[in-house]
């Protein structure tokens, strides 16, 4: 049984910690945590038996789970790596692969670093928002795990196995891309609906009172953490521009279709975009 | 107990007729339906005790309740009222009400019309997509009920109680407003969103084995019904024009906040449509 650490006891950290102990993967876990209120829950909560430094951490924990927002890890990762200790080995759980990977490709501890993105997870954030059970079913991606020692990615992925995830692996510059589509696009339409609904209620006060479940589930993600959201948009700027601007080309279609009364062309775009039922559940 | 006539067993009547009989409005419920496959699931399924013709069903309901798409709608509520006997009363429940109110405004038999639309769903469609329940909690919007004769409204108000729903009273006006902002926008960003991923696809087969919640959740939309929403996108065209710019406008916000590495303004933004978290669950 291993001594896991989690630096950052947020959703993510913290609903792994809660799962890898439950499950007995790990005998003790060790946290790690900047703001002193999302510590003190933690620790009331039950997600970790020690808040402890981030030294301390590196120095007990046999495996070191880095789950703070993606532009921090980018700098803490390599950090962490300079005083790690053979035979221990950290992974990150951030949501853009590219730029974390390149920060430590020719860091000699390369090797006992493994790089995953769990796909898992709720609009909510914070230590309160752990929940068991989070990654059951989910995929997790390695990328570029043949950066890594193959006994360290064959540890990770035993710890995965017991969040009941599904490995796929792929390299850092396809997993960036893909998530931009089937991920960061999302944030981004339900921030834009959410402000433009907002706006709206500042002269149409009871506007809301007419929200239905659609509108709720389009606009859900629009509660996600900026703290969060902010380096992932910033780190994959390139693929989320394209994204985009695919995604206000595919509105501008369906603007020129309603704007010109043309059902026959509002209908085609509609089943074409019905092709989704085959593929989502 | 009053006979009720649904015409068109779609996952709104098939619902309604489902629960107006169970919960004891209806003594007896009998449907119209033009497709055939439809019609005989809809009996299999016992969503209604008969299906009859619309002229049938009018001579022998003392409730008929409209529930095609818009388009048909505004032909066939005027054509049923030219045929419909003292004390009867029509519905009709659609999510666009200013042109169906404009079709009977001046039709003798106005005052036996009362427009409504339950505001529950899913994405579904098809009497095999009704289910029990589908309206408890929901809001139900009265529009122009002014124009109805109150006891007609008054019956109709006692049936949505059935249903568990909360009536709301506007006019037609403003509930076309209103729906373009928290219905008719989000089908068309989830439309969009499916389109730009599936256009993707076309090169990367694998794209949607990342596919988190977060993006079914934004996405589920897009399974929706052109039957349905073809008429709804072009019945309500200006209002829903007049969001569209406004989302793009903010779609547009946030790709040069992003294009220029801006992340304070990017933060800025995420925050501002975090306010939706004190308005939505």
């Amino acid at each position: 049984m291993k001594t896991v650490g989690v630096v950052g006891l947020g959703l993510i950290g913290g609903s792994m910690a809660l799962d890898l102990r439950r499950r007995g993967f790990a005998s003790r876990v060790l946290g790690v945590e900047a703001d002193s209120v999302a510590a003190e829950a933690a620790l009331t909560i039950g997600l970790v038996d020690k808040v402890v430094s981030l030294q301390e951490c590196v120095a007990e924990a046999d495996i070191i789970v880095v789950a703070v927002p993606v532009g921090t890890a980018v700098k803490m990762v390599p950090e962490i790596l300079d005083q790690l200790g053979d035979d221990k080995i950290v992974i990150d759980v951030c949501s853009t692969k590219e730029e974390i990977c390149r920060a430590v490709k020719y860091h000699p501890r390369r090797k006992q670093f493994v790089s995953t993105h769990p796909m898992a997870g709720t609009e909510y954030s914070g230590p309160w928002a752990a929940q068991p059970g989070l990654f059951d079913g989910r995929a997790c991606i390695f990328a570029n795990a043949e950066e890594s020692a193959p006994k360290a990615v064959k540890v990770i992925e035993q710890m995965y196995d017991v969040l009941n995830m599904r490995p796929i692996y792929m390299n850092a510059e396809q997993h960036d891309l893909h998530t931009a589509y089937v991920s960061h696009i999302s944030h981004v339409t339900s921030f834009a609906l959410a402000l433009t609904v907002l706006d709206k209620e500042k002269d149409e006060k009871h506007i809301f009172d007419l929200a239905s479940g659609g509108f709720s589930s389009t606009v859900r993600l629009a509660k996600s953490n900026p703290d969060m959201w902010v380096p992932i948009l910033s780190q994959n700027r390139d693929n989320v521009l394209r994204v985009m601007d695919t995604y206000i080309e595919k509105m501008k279609e369906f603007r020129s279709a309603i704007d010109a009364y043309d059902e026959e062309k509002l209908r085609e775009l509609i089943l074409e975009a019905n092709r989704i039922k085959k593929i989502i559940r």
